[in-house]
């Protein structure tokens, strides 16, 4: 009985780990997606595309894990929880797998056209984005619920920036016509990685959850 | 014992009407949030945007059942792929909940500005991933893989009139400059409902997994 609750210990930890691991997958998949942009790498933006497939992978292996784990083990309520958050952090992980694709197939749809401006938002955002969504994850496995109410505030400023973004590639358009079409590609680069900061977001409060048992309402 | 069995049963069977009462109330979002961009109708804008509170309590309340009805009964291969398929589709279709904010949001945005065209493709759009969307939780009800097959391939259509919808805005904006910000606003919205077709399609996917055990290919 010891062993078998010995063993079970252990597969929660290695779950948690697992989770982890994808999230520090995803967010490389979005650092390399923004670089790829900036530098015109097209190389790594196919490499990023490339990888997509294997964070779905990740996905459903973690999400097979949590079911087996909880159907075999009947786990108590607190280990019920930390099971059914991680179902719930790896969808979010594997949304924003999925802009980090997106990002990088409009790195190669904007392909070798100059730039309508020198890319320095952007990577801002970007790097508010993946330091939230690794903040998360710490936050997931220590169970510190301080610094998962601190990614949720830090949500706010990523809103503004995206705000401010999309009014400066809005006049952009307005004053100068032939940039339309790759401003309007980089609006929506501008939105994937809002909406990465949302799911960082997404991954605090489900951590609140966990440690509280109060759900956050979303939006 | 029996009666045990026969009290899991209908709560299998009521979590499954709840879950496909889910997906009839974010149809319905859709619908309307696409109804108030196209009449102007900000009351029932206002209205889709109070509804999302309503639609992740649904979520809520879905998938703590399904963490209770697994942690609790053990359920055996079919049924708990039933149930993991129920947790994987209520965040699908709170995501398409978001997407019918997110239009409505555009529709007060946009207020009485006068449309730059009639809206004629994103209301089809809308009435496309609407019909797949119906038919991905009548496949999961049913079990009916042949329907979430067609759900899968339908999703092309869509992607090609978003691709249409895309290059007609894009050429309202470099044609006269002044209709960009309108523009920007109608092409988010043709993104969102392409997006609310790639749920459905993810939804026809776990149905496909569910009966076969074999998983399809994302993106």
């Amino acid at each position: 009985m010891t062993s078998t609750r010995q063993s079970y210990n252990q597969e929660l930890e290695a779950l948690r780990q697992e989770i982890s691991d994808m999230g520090t997958r995803v967010e490389q998949a979005i650092d390399q997606a923004v670089a790829s942009l900036v530098a015109r790498d097209f190389e790594l933006a196919r490499s990023v595309m490339a990888g997509d497939d294997y964070i779905d992978d990740m996905e459903n292996e973690i999400e097979d894990k949590c079911i087996v784990l909880i159907a075999r083990q009947q786990p108590l309520a607190r280990d019920l929880r930390i099971i059914s958050t991680g179902l719930k952090i790896t969808t979010d992980l594997e949304r924003v797998g999925d802009h980090a694709f997106d990002i990088a197939k409009i790195t190669l749809s904007i392909g070798n056209e100059p730039l309508i401006k020198p890319l320095i938002d952007i990577p801002r955002m970007s790097a508010m984005a993946q330091a939230m969504l690794k903040d998360s994850l710490v936050a997931y496995i220590n169970l510190d619920i301080t610094l998962a109410e601190q990614v949720c505030a830090d949500d706010d400023a990523v809103d503004d920036l995206y705000a401010h973004v999309l009014r400066e590639l809005l006049t952009c358009m307005i004053t100068d016509p032939t940039t339309i079409n790759q401003a309007t590609n980089l609006l929506f680069v501008a939105r994937y990685l809002e909406r990465v900061a949302d799911h960082a977001t997404n991954i605090a409060e489900w951590v609140i959850y966990l440690v509280t048992g109060h759900r956050m309402r979303k939006n």
